[in-house]
């Protein structure tokens, strides 16, 4: 994708934080709670919101309270900092609310916008609507003394109009008239999005919308930006969340919403290649994990059976029986199994491809082999792939994203120490460069 | 999504009707027969189709019949009435015809122009090929001394160009030079969009073309239009009509095309709420609807079992078996279980949030609950869900298009009156105003 | 889709070969091997690879063997020559020497440039990137003497710059500063482009991407080009490689690229119509091809059940059991079955509805029949389908590509001559026209 124009490559995170919570002593405290947080518990991106999560009636007190504990806890957070302001396409004086509260946030006297790297647009419509968005950044930057530019833009995707509208961004970009290079994130906001777009489900929950997070892990490749997806509301789903992620990163949308410290964590962790690899089986239609025993990898449900027979062997997958030889079952077993490497993994394919590549080599094949067990047989597979300077690229983003993880969240080491051994984390430093 | 500049906000039936038909004594006969239709046989927009629909050779004589028709039943006519045209993106002669069929149906001595709110105008190209339809709506309004944009276009798409147009529309609707503030519906015609595309299925059936429809529901979302899907050949298959109809639904397109009368039906009931809830079991894969019995929601089918042991429960769902404790049971039911709201539960829940709203709170939790049978062992199940202005928006559009209906089709009113009782319709009719 | 401006209007194959491997004493001896390939081996697009493929230390030399391989070759190659040279959005010295190498491989002293047909240019980026691409062949033409636009451009779209491109190419294509006429194949290349897109995979599998083929296929349609998708990495998996084709052919997406002249093979023959007919039962959720014994269908899994009672039927799928009559039983399985057709078939429907269409009648009923056996159990069942035009012309793709490839490849008419007898194929050539 094209070069981006801010410090963080990639962000994992989007953690929203009410601003101002009616009938507490301190309408405050969550803000102050979010803003104590480091570790993995802490966001790459931390938004304190000044929108949906905050009635209406607190908004302006929510806005002082951003004021007060961005510039008291500013200094030590670990993550970069985007409130979310009120805005809207269609509503002229939602959008002079938004402005007003953004000109006072950064007012230099309050003491709080050395520590804010941008801000966080809602309900943008189409590309001239993100230029009045755009304008006022610039006008408040002029206002302020700050430099044109330096406040980061991110908006939430949750109109057709705005979809439509990452298609022509990079038109837009760089023209003398607006200053969009200051554009961040692309956020989908799914719920407002199923309103604009009025979709139905019979159980009132949201649709999967796979093209919209396409079409915006698009808009950021085209644009040097960066995708993040919508809130998961169903906290207690963790899986849900997890598979929710997975998806995501094949689409290229890296980032998500988190409305929880402890969805943080989960988000923080998910695109990070794991500890340790392990094999998948495809169990009639449902991936299961294998478990290592002394080397072997075990398959323990009952949706495969495999059987040894005097003239080869029966692979029962679901209700379809296979009578096969042992080379067929390998063949079938292959199309059945699946590799996930760790981050060991990893860095050693990198490491060897660098290597045949100083040697004048343009591809080599990397081997994964394993002994799988299931129903106590034993059958040896393997599998080779080649691998050239393109696979090299394509398989670098884990890495790269680790380092980036690496280099701007100091606060995280720890959490990455307890999770890979320091000879890797060293290595995968060094990897890619 | 933007304000409509027509009366409807939504369109569930797009009905088409053959103009003349050779061979009957009348070759009107079909079209009077249609104009005859009201209640839950009327679809919302009917659709005297003078293209496809109608043999070449019996075109001329099928806009005479439109023109007569019309004018006799139009006055009485339930839904809105918008003749296809015929008009071809690579013929000029094609939309010449088009053009003089339009100028000929309106003319005002006629007697049928006021009962017709529009044309439909299929085979677009891109934006300018919008454009030239367009112009000649705008000369037959001047022609006739109707007002400027006072008929409605509504266009097929059946081409790449065509859906690529959608993303344009916006910038070019309210350009002085044109009048495509008239634009009405986007139509997906699938037959011909597959002819376009050079789709190959070894069956010879229709592609699915989810991207399409995606595409087409943001283009009307982005745009104050309507999304309407395209034919289900199909007749036979009400249950695969059904689900179409709910897939597109989950994309924002609310309309479908019908056929029959029978499928006008389907279509005009499909997305309005049930009379009554119930839950939905992920049976392996499989969703299945639970039968209530004295207030338990029992499960009869045998892919999924539960058995009560010494140690808590066995859980089997296709070929896996759990043993879980009851409250980990619990947890796996609800992962599995899904309900599917009522017209009087979505009235309850907007009603509660409304309430809450007012009393100052920004967000409460909506508690669905259940006793769950399997096997003779029930499990009583229980969930909250968030709700806050989004969700309530989100969820409020079945009720809004149920407002729409009811003001706009008096004559739908005694269906809708078995379907459901008359103190749910009072209060949806009141709620969210 | 737009009148094609090339001779072409279908390309099953897009096969690259390295233009100069070291170590070999010989360097252009996979060139020369490629060269000689005809029948089904050799595609309707040759593309001497002198990038990825090769290694940048040998691309000056890959030129030259293109040179001489072509110019040797070149009089008695059955399919296009189209060699990929070096390019990149964000290298102006890539882009000079891509420029250099295709001005020195069309030199007329040089022999070759008149077998060429045209070049590929990987790595664009947006509309004017291709621009920038499209003035070099301009120079080029005009340099060596040649019609302007008579040299092919193809793309590899492997950015989402890229993609987005191809929604406003035909915006600029015909414009006079450009000659973006040329414009010949849109092929996707997923590895860079899920580099581009920064996707990640738990197990660095490619992730599918239909949203970028759907675009490319749409792009294609719109402009009057040819979508192609990209390479199958896993040569060893011919069944997988087969479906992804299936899927791309329901896409529009008639091409896809090829590795190995066996790869050639299966890509050449997929999209043509089966040589004989053949039923697919959908056994819970697998595709089933039952075998024809003396006329009746025969299912021998067990995925599916049926067992005649004394009041019926009992059908079992999967884990559920139906019990029906004779009648439900045949609606059943109506919904399960699906019919493949053969050329013979496709040609026989044809000309039937061509008959029809003489006789007057604008739509008939064609009729699918058979009796289907499952686990001894015989039953007839029968289905009509109705066809209009639009269905005859939606259909007639496969028959077009047949023609097409029939006059275009007279080197496969041996293959073609096993694959259908005669008679058929006469008439194949026959229909449509």
């Amino acid at each position: 994708m094209d070069k981006r124009t801010h410090e963080r490559k990639f962000v994992r995170t989007f953690f929203t934080t009410p601003t101002a919570v009616e009938g507490e002593d301190d309408s405050a405290k969550m803000l102050e709670g979010a803003a104590g947080l480091s570790g993995m518990e802490a966001p790459d991106v931390w938004v304190p919101d000044n929108e949906d999560a905050t009635a209406p009636n607190m908004r302006d007190e929510g806005a002082q309270n951003i004021i007060d504990v961005v510039s008291e806890y500013g200094p030590d957070y670990p993550g970069e900092i985007h409130p979310r302001v009120v805005w809207h396409r269609d509503s002229p004086s939602t959008r002079y609310q938004g402005f007003q509260r953004m000109l006072e946030i950064t007012d230099p006297d309050n003491g709080a916008v050395e520590y804010i790297d941008g801000f966080v647009i809602p309900e943008v419509g189409d590309i001239d609507d993100w230029k009045k968005a755009d304008e006022f950044f610039t006008i408040i930057e002029n206002e302020h003394g700050l430099e044109e530019g330096s406040l980061k833009m991110s908006v939430i995707i949750e109109s057709g109009a705005a979809e439509l509208a990452m298609g022509k961004l990079r038109d837009e970009m760089g023209k003398p008239t607006n200053n969009l290079q200051r554009m961040f994130l692309l956020v989908d906001g799914e719920v407002d999005y199923t309103k604009d777009m009025r979709a139905i489900t019979p159980t009132g929950g949201l649709p999967a919308w796979p093209e919209l997070r396409h079409n915006t892990s698009r808009g950021a490749s085209a644009n040097g930006l960066i995708a993040v997806d919508g809130p998961y509301d169903d906290i207690r789903d963790v899986e849900g969340y997890r598979e929710r992620m997975t998806e995501n990163q094949a689409k290229g949308m890296l980032g998500i919403w988190s409305l929880t410290p402890g969805q943080v964590v989960e988000a923080n962790t998910s695109p990070l290649p794991p500890q340790a690899g392990y094999w998948l089986l495809d169990a009639d239609g449902r991936e299961v994990k294998l478990e290592r025993e002394d080397g072997v990898e075990v398959y323990s449900g009952n949706r495969v059976s495999l059987e040894e027979t005097d003239d080869g062997y029966v692979l029962s997958v679901g209700s379809d029986d296979l009578e096969v030889s042992e080379e067929e079952l390998q063949e079938e077993l292959l199309d059945l199994l699946d590799y996930v490497p760790s981050l060991d993994d990893i860095v050693d394919s990198m490491e060897e491809f660098e290597a045949a590549k100083e040697s004048g080599k343009g591809a080599i094949a990397m081997t994964q082999s394993a002994t799988v067990e299931i129903d106590g047989v034993q059958v040896d597979v393997s599998r080779d792939r080649m691998w050239d300077e393109a696979t090299y690229q394509a398989l670098q983003t884990p890495i790269t994203l680790f380092q980036d993880v690496y280099e701007n969240r100091p606060d995280q080491h720890d959490d990455l120490a307890e999770l890979y051994d320091e000879a890797v984390v060293e290595r995968a430093m060094d990897v890619g460069n």
